[in-house]
């Protein structure tokens, strides 16, 4: 079982990260390298873990020997950013299971465009035998926290 | 219309590549990190433009204006290789429409053990418009000779 | 010549930037993956250019066909940062020749610890001939007047 | 001491590798993107212990608790490869101290073109405390081996 030193719940916003496209993530057409959106969706998913549910990967496998591993993503591509855009990054919870966690994490510009949606299916796990841990305690209660903020909010 | 000096169709084979992973595409956790294996997909589907089509990205781009956009991509992992391990890239034509490509790239140890499954949309359109073009001419042809090679090979 | 429409140079400040090491820029060992540290010190650079001096990348190669060629880098790497550590980076000006820039990234925690201090030699250029281009009308002055800020900061 | 089972030095031969250049490591002047070739060099240096010295850096770090940290790197950017461009990587030893080694990765178009010279200067050290470490044994014999065979072929 989970048992994180975690602050009330209460204070949970839904999270929103700016991201100025750097110039060398884009490629000779201009436009960003396509695998660079899984890694801001990613690093989105990292963020969230440790800013918002207060529970950073590194800790979580230095502590409790326990990982968030990736089971399946999907990405749209809806349009492509170019250098000096910045895309607004979120995160919402679209299901928490037993062990499992689906999150989507949406790259816009703020004033309407879709830049992408990436859809982010995890297991939690041990480490190293990757064997299937259950969302308990004060981890689970966060991310359902964090879910009925979000609803709250739109 | 696209008119590539292409060479001879019956050349054509399936594309085989093997990609060491190195000890920086690894994580704290030792095992490749998420968004690598995106990059290794995107680059099979690009030397495979390049090696086997003998349409590179850079030439299609400078001399034809046009690009292989990418649309949608569905990755599945189904285990992680470690550093120093060799991934056996895969890539096989799901589907040719007349714009649109569903190409698969599977990642694998080359003795039964499957890393990852990517599946990739991707749509030929003009630059820097990003309207939809025809695979035509030789490049349809070369296309289409890979799949029945693909499929004389299974 | 290069001539763009620039703020006053008195808004200029000394630029820090914080930025939090991401789990995926760890290696197996725990610890920034080395070529990270000249990933931070190239985006400070252009973070600088675009941000403190208005002048981005994206823009001075679109409008002006210019570019600022690397020449050569000096790193050395005082200690590692591992994944959650803030990196707080900040660059100063060596030396502003008539096209060459001289550079330096600093990389530490903020209370007394360094963690890399990068050189970066550059050389403004036209695209595609790269040939030496004068730093010359508003892009030297707000240079200089980066510096003189940047010196009286200390 | 690191006491590794190696094969006869006897075998040792110069490193060269054929690294062609993808599209995603350009950037949108269409030229490599300056940190890759840092990228490049240290993959490099890793092939080399690996393959070469038959030392991989997870055995390394794995079995010995050992590893070769980065001291310091010089890059000189001498012309740039762009997408599909073959560059050529060799790497020398220029000097092998106690627990230093001073290594030279150059990368050509394999026909008179210098494309950058990439000196790293390593450390051998215990993780995760970060102490200097002697090479000894067969590591030092084998280093020591392969300097006088890449003196030999000069």
């Amino acid at each position: 079982m989970l048992d994180f030193p975690l602050p009330n719940s209460s204070k949970i916003a839904p999270l929103t990260r700016r991201h100025r496209v750097p110039w060398g993530d884009c490629d000779p057409a201009g436009i960003i390298y396509t695998p660079r959106a899984l890694d801001y969706a990613m690093e989105t998913l990292e963020v969230w873990s440790r800013d918002t549910l207060d529970i950073s990967w590194l800790k979580l496998h230095r502590e409790l020997s326990t990982g968030l591993m990736t089971l399946r993503t999907e990405i749209d591509f809806l349009s492509a950013p170019t250098a000096d855009d910045v895309v607004v990054l979120e995160l919402r919870v679209e299901k928490l299971g037993g062990s499992s966690l689906v999150s989507v994490v949406s790259g816009h510009d703020g004033s309407g465009r879709d830049y992408f949606r990436v859809k982010i299916i995890s297991c939690l796990v041990s480490i190293p035998e990757h064997k299937p841990k259950q969302f308990s305690g004060e981890f689970r209660q966060r991310i359902l926290a964090y879910q009925a903020t979000c609803r709250d909010n739109n």
